[in-house]
């Protein structure tokens, strides 16, 4: 996996190995952006969390931004990655697109504040920055689209819908939940996302629906 | 369109009615805000893209949380008449839903820097102010599971789906189009809002799904 950045191997009582400290590091600040948002977050609040002097953070960064920058770049790139394994696995594309939304709610829901600092702080970044994220979330939007439009080959998704349109229609349910999800709260990740993979493969697939609006036939048993 | 306020309309006659210079208030304000973020935004730059004196302000409000209030108390207000007014309509629960989905992705792509705002900039506000709106807010869920438990009820969309859970579904998918949506690109708010009303009510609906990755009345897990 990738090493995180560090200005050379030196040591001192204070200094765990940076393989331990940079996970704890990226941990932290995602906590003080997300309670102080990033703006009024300072590196010196940062430091005095970890228990470490503000100087050593320069250690594993050269500003506030960097910090913003890596833990965006985190939580897009587990995320990326978390989707793209599923979406590449067995099954046709309507029940790979199910094992997305089901592990891309789960992720979500277990990294609530990293997502929501992505979410808000984006704009806080150089726009060389932003653009570097960008380009990972048209990756990510891609992954949808690219279900879709497979979808389409296999006759299981109706021509008419743009397959983009779709993608992002299915991102905005998804990318929501991290404004109403609480732990332990009324709904588990896995209900939501099961309720909303369910109500999505319905809405992208072939059927035999009437005139949308109008009265479908037989109501299923259940 | 609107003209600019220009400096020369100081003095004797720089206060026009206040029904007049109110609306225009909550626009410049909605602009500057958006463009600057709030905590970064400030009263003196707002006067001054209105050509008034900071000190004629307080005319209007008494300081820069007021104002944040009212931008966000404004969207959501008309936000909410608008689907309210199309739910309440003629035609059964997934007729009315489908008017409700294109009125309100028309809406927000009419006002997407209000949208903006409100999404972004809501937890500046003090408490009692956020739970104001979050009432609100839970008005406006309320419009969608109300409409998804009546097409329950009207044999329209299957028992076990949970009305509320259907409700943060859809709202996710359309508030997220403020993210995306550019005027006069790819996509109009009519087309977008078409698609989306017809995945929505598919995704709903009572249907004969043939499709595989989708087994038709089986209630979603957990």
């Amino acid at each position: 996996m990738r090493q995180p950045p560090g200005r050379g191997q030196r040591s001192s009582g204070e200094r765990k190995p940076r393989e331990e400290r940079w996970p704890e590091l990226i941990e932290v600040a995602t906590e003080v952006f997300y309670e102080k948002g990033y703006e009024a977050a300072s590196l010196q609040g940062i430091a005095s969390r970890l228990g470490i002097l503000k100087g050593s953070l320069y250690y594993y960064i050269q500003s506030k931004e960097d910090l913003l920058f890596e833990v965006i770049k985190s939580v897009h790139e587990e995320g990326l990655a978390n989707i793209e394994s599923l979406a590449t696995g067995d099954g046709d594309a309507l029940q790979r697109l199910r094992k997305v939304i089901v592990g891309h709610i789960d992720h979500e829901c277990g990294n609530l504040k990293k997502t929501a600092v992505f979410l808000h702080e984006l704009q806080a970044l150089a726009p060389d920055r932003q653009a570097q994220i960008l380009g990972g979330e048209h990756a990510y939007r891609g992954v949808f689209s690219n279900l879709v439009a497979t979808g389409q080959k296999e006759g299981l998704i109706p021509e008419g819908l743009d397959p983009k349109l779709a993608a992002l229609w299915i991102l905005g349910s998804m990318n929501w939940v991290y404004r109403w999800f609480r732990p332990g709260g009324e709904f588990t990740a896995r209900t939501i996302g099961e309720q909303f993979a369910e109500m999505t493969i319905r809405g992208l697939a072939v059927a035999d629906l009437q005139a949308p609006g109008a009265v479908p036939g037989e109501q299923p048993a259940g």
